[in-house]
């Protein structure tokens, strides 16, 4: 079966220090840490584009695995809501020509933000068995600094700039399993960009994750015939600290520690938060089952059980 | 097996006489059926969104198929580079409000042009299989008067309005058969939009249609054990009455009326003129194999075999 074979990421090394930007907004340390999650910012340079960023991800999956022939990718799926250009062409086909890839790629972009990486990995899977495909490369680039706002205490703090890449194929160790998805455009207006400006209700976006979230991981756990005790480790979006630890406390007071919290380096970084912990925390573990959830921008949100024999 | 149930459009009546305007440029009335290929243009109005378009079809698609509850819609893709906002949200999200779809729906936008729809079957087949999803809306809307500039006579002359929806389940009588797909990025250039206004390399883009689309196609066919008598009829991206006409007469000299022409009152439509070929002319007929293919922005290409028992 398809599945996860590899991931890679690219973090840009340049960044903000977070304890001084929060100091900025009067916000202490103990803020920044316990409620942002936050102490540094990683940030693209100025020259970089979103597709650079791909290809660094990119690359340093290909470094990492010498066995894949980067000539034998017939699929590429770049999740971004922020990409090169102006709505075309897509930046997956950008990607295509950077990384020198066959011509005979599949390349599209998936519009999704912070729910995105969920998706992206049933879409790529589904993709590649519906078109007979071998070799797929799902990227998250969505380099948040392109579009917020400095001055904004909303969001200045929270987000931070980073790319992943995931190779999809078959005899891959870890397997998805069940996945529930969902869409509420009514709150399409709580997280949105209006002349060039990205904007965030943050409380609503707060309340929805904290109602929405725990209620769906219990309602995949249930579809899959799974008690939480079946789940070694829950990797969730982050969206900064205080939504992971509120999530965790409302979902299972017993394991709050069970929720991956790991963004005191990178911030949100979007759709690629979820695959930054697969790689750092679920890639050489002993896990044997792991539950993931996105969720954001649209409003939109998707939990999945990723599995080994 | 999953595949196309029903397809539905909108295609707005108010446009532009295309006559009118080829005069304005110069071009007589048999330059613009002969190589443009369209007497009118459909444009949206003003206040018509993406989504609206969208929605449009849609509830086109739901009043033909009355025994398709749209609450059993659980996963929704739109196909667009000109969606509602500025890249977040997605408009998938924006049409599940408006259409009250169930906030249980997986919907996300795929960003690619003329060779979406083509991509768009594969990709929404594949996630509902890879998910255990059972109904899908397959939705096409990239409208170019938002983004084309009406004294560029490159492009105003080209491109219309149009919108479609296609019911993707289970018993379907069209089934999707061998498909193939390419990618060339270093083409992008070709066809982009800069500043908010589109730009396309005529000539360029003509070329790689010309050169790319035949010998895909004859792939194709070889790849699926299939010769050209097999199949009853081409349904490629109507990109000009031109280009239709060149691809027909280089891939096979016999019977170039096996390419359906059929742009007249739409104009070149983007991801909508395959399956509104579909629509019009596959559905209903006796065909037992159509062929289809899209090309354009990416540059990105895409050719699938349709086939019913």
């Amino acid at each position: 079966m398809i599945g996860i074979k590899s991931i890679a990421s690219y973090v840009p090394t340049a960044g903000l220090d977070n304890y001084v930007q929060g100091a900025k907004f009067g916000k202490d340390e103990a803020f920044m840490f316990g409620k942002i999650g936050a102490s540094f910012l990683p940030r693209k340079a100025a020259e970089q584009e979103t597709s650079d960023l791909c290809v660094e991800a990119a690359r340093a999956l290909f470094a990492n695995n010498p066995e894949l022939d980067p000539q034998a990718i017939d699929v590429l799926i770049v999740v971004t809501q922020n990409g090169d250009e102006e709505g075309l062409p897509h930046t997956a086909a950008i990607v295509q020509d950077k990384l020198g890839l066959s011509t005979r790629v599949a390349a599209f972009d998936v519009s999704l933000g912070c729910s995105g990486y969920v998706y992206g990995l049933y879409a790529i899977k589904g993709f590649m068995q519906a078109a007979g495909l071998k070799n797929g490369l799902l990227i998250t680039a969505d380099p948040y600094s392109k579009i917020v706002d400095p001055e904004d205490r909303n969001t200045t703090m929270l987000f931070g700039d980073a790319a992943t890449a995931t190779w999809m194929g078959e005899n891959a160790v870890w397997q998805l399993g069940e996945a529930r998805f969902g869409t509420d455009g009514s709150g399409a207006e709580h997280l949105k960009v209006s002349d060039g400006t990205f904007f965030m209700n943050g409380r609503q976006v707060f309340n929805f994750a904290l109602v929405k979230v725990p209620a769906h991981l219990h309602e995949l756990l249930e579809a899959s015939g799974l008690q939480s005790a079946d789940i070694d480790a829950f990797c969730i979006h982050q969206g900064s600290a205080a939504i992971v630890d509120a999530v965790a406390r409302r979902f299972e007071e017993q394991h709050p520690e069970k929720f991956v919290k790991d963004m005191l380096e990178t911030g949100n970084t979007v759709s690629s938060s979820v695959p930054l912990l697969l790689q750092k925390h679920m890639l050489d573990s002993s896990w044997k089952r792991v539950a993931i959830s996105g969720f954001g921008v649209g409003l939109s949100w998707g939990s999945a059980i990723l599995y080994r024999d």
